[in-house]
């Protein structure tokens, strides 16, 4: 049997970004390696829309949210963390180690944040001097109004806004500089079409200014000493080399398709799934302000999400992911984000429709798949 | 021109290895993974010479080092760093970021420590809770004795002994659990024969018993976490997933080969090259207790170190390392370490013996590589 996966990162990895990674290596203290690197900072602030220097951290996309957090902020601080999901918590988790003190508000998990409460919030505690938030919430398949808590964060000098947009950036618009967006990052196995191990970030003036004043501990993750590493295109410790030749790749590949075109693809495939899921008579779990990077399917009463899941990937190969914490087996979460077309949509929903079937769910067979064609046709 | 690259690290990737990382992506929260990650923790144990858990981390080697740092210690602490190259100047960095002391215990570049001045320190200091050291110091090609001065640290119960062998594990013996070493580090882009992207760090119980007193703040590196994780064949964040699928099949061809029989390969090139170069009538910068992970070779005198290096280079396309911070220009730097089999030290000497001739050295041209091949043969 073949293998799909349609999880929301990693996602898959294109065959010629998989080819050039499995060239020989090169040295990256060389000259062949700084020609690739330049080019390289050049594609991320394409596709960060930013005028700034956007930086390659080698780890996981909590390593960088960690960075923004230690370099930004110092111990006795207060942050305003939106929690509507497992990765807004992380922000407060993050925050806590390092002595700051995170004001939570909260949103139930499937519903997007309300630009007017934060508003209100740095109104009541002018105390607050971040707002940290997910672009796109991964564990609920939610968009947050990343625009317009931007208008609110843009109008004060002492308050940054940080957004994780691990599944935004480079899945739908959200350009950094024009929003007035502080903080931006992302990881390379999501939208990136990269296996997992490279983060990136990205700093306003603003934050930069920021940074200046913060008291946190680092050295791995010194922002500084990245911005002055990429400004001769290098990095301060040895990178991922074979990630960033990939990166390499993955830019040109972006750049040639246009990033207004890969954001037309992700929102076509992700609309017309989401019109496929409700034709079989299911449920989305985001009510409203869905996010193209992925969609979050409600398990129908009277199936198992755990057997559900686990039939997707024993009867036809397909990896999706389940539900996070207080929605364990509530959910399943199908990705759109990354190495996708529209015909890789017939599979998952067939999968759907065939798992649900042999559950003895009464779906009718093709309902989804015929809506899912007349959407993208 | 083909390109060769004798660096000690990035090192050549094995074939095998390029291409098992090439495959399709996995998930790493899938059964499919943790059954790989699981052979990979067995392998990284036989490796390390250990009983204790190795822990996989997705940053480059200097995350690790941080990673023991303020694992272990804690604001106001006193360490002793042996300082006799660049890495031993990066413990002390790193331990000054974190605010915890330096005591620096200074030998000659090119020299190796001496046991009996550490025993001496951790004496008349008694407020010092580890010594911090490579065990190979990749800059200068000098090895330390690892061995006596864990026979001085074992005695102590509030002393630990954090060694890094980012150019050591894997090269020649170091039984971490027979010395009675604490902490043992090292980086895949080495002896493991992987692109850079991971690095690997195992703790003794007695270092694990200073772990539960330090008041450190870490997120991303917190140690503890990755054991609870390890022990379910997990990584407490996502991570690079298709280095660990790598470094599944490095692991299985150091363990076909054998250890013993990996140390002695390594032996035997590094012996037969430091012959060679002599024969050249060329010196070693090493003067006593060379590392066989790389011979470290002085520019003769009216040959310009970085000329020479370019020469390699542009001439015969090998990469060799060169001279960093107060020896640049006045080294060149052989790898042994990794994959690397005996003719390949035919192409290496050939490059050096015909770059000196360009450069209008008098070398005897065949004198490095007779004394090579009569060593091999």
């Amino acid at each position: 049997m073949k293998s799909y996966l349609f999880t929301p990162g990693p996602t898959p990895v294109p065959e010629r970004v998989m080819l050039r990674m499995a060239a020989p290596i090169i040295h990256h203290r060389e000259k062949a390696f700084e020609t690739i690197f330049e080019e390289v900072r050049e594609g991320l602030r394409y596709l960060f829309q930013t005028e700034q220097e956007v930086l390659t951290l080698t780890s996981s996309g909590t390593g960088a949210m960690e960075a923004a957090i230690t370099n930004l902020f110092s111990k006795g601080d207060e942050v305003l963390v939106v929690r509507a999901g497992k990765f807004g918590e992380r922000w407060g988790e993050l925050a806590k180690v390092w002595g700051i003190s995170p004001v939570y508000l909260d949103f139930p998990w499937g519903e997007p944040a309300d630009p007017a409460r934060i508003a209100e919030h740095l109104t009541t505690q002018p105390s607050i001097k971040g707002v940290l938030i997910q672009a796109s919430e991964t564990s609920t398949g939610v968009m947050h109004p990343i625009r317009e808590i931007a208008e609110i964060t843009s109008k004060r000098n002492d308050v940054v806004l940080v957004v994780d947009g691990i599944t935004s950036v480079g899945v739908f618009e959200m350009p950094m500089d024009a929003w007035g967006i502080d903080v931006v990052i992302t990881g390379s196995q999501k939208a990136l079409m990269l296996p997992p191990g490279l983060a990136f970030i990205s700093l306003s003036e603003k934050a930069w200014k920021m940074v200046n004043s913060s008291t946190s501990r680092h050295y791995y993750f010194d922002l500084k000493k990245h911005l002055a590493a990429a400004k001769r295109n290098q990095t301060p410790y040895t990178p991922a080399i074979t990630l960033i030749l990939g990166l390499h790749e993955v830019l040109t590949m972006l750049k040639t398709e246009g990033l207004q075109n890969v954001f037309a693809r992700h929102h076509r495939l992700a609309e017309a799934t989401r019109e496929a899921v409700k034709a079989m008579g299911l449920s989305l779990f985001a009510k409203s302000s869905p996010s193209d990077a992925l969609t979050t399917v409600l398990v129908p009463k009277g199936v198992d999400g755990l057997a559900l899941k686990k039939t997707f990937l024993n009867l036809y190969g397909i990896t999706v992911a389940g539900g996070q914490e207080q929605i364990k087996g509530r959910v399943i979460r199908i990705a759109h984000l990354g190495y996708f077309d529209q015909l890789d949509m017939f599979q998952v929903i067939a999968g759907l429709e065939m798992s649900l079937y042999k559950l003895g769910f009464p779906v009718e067979l093709g309902s989804g798949l015929k809506v899912l064609e007349e959407k993208l046709a």
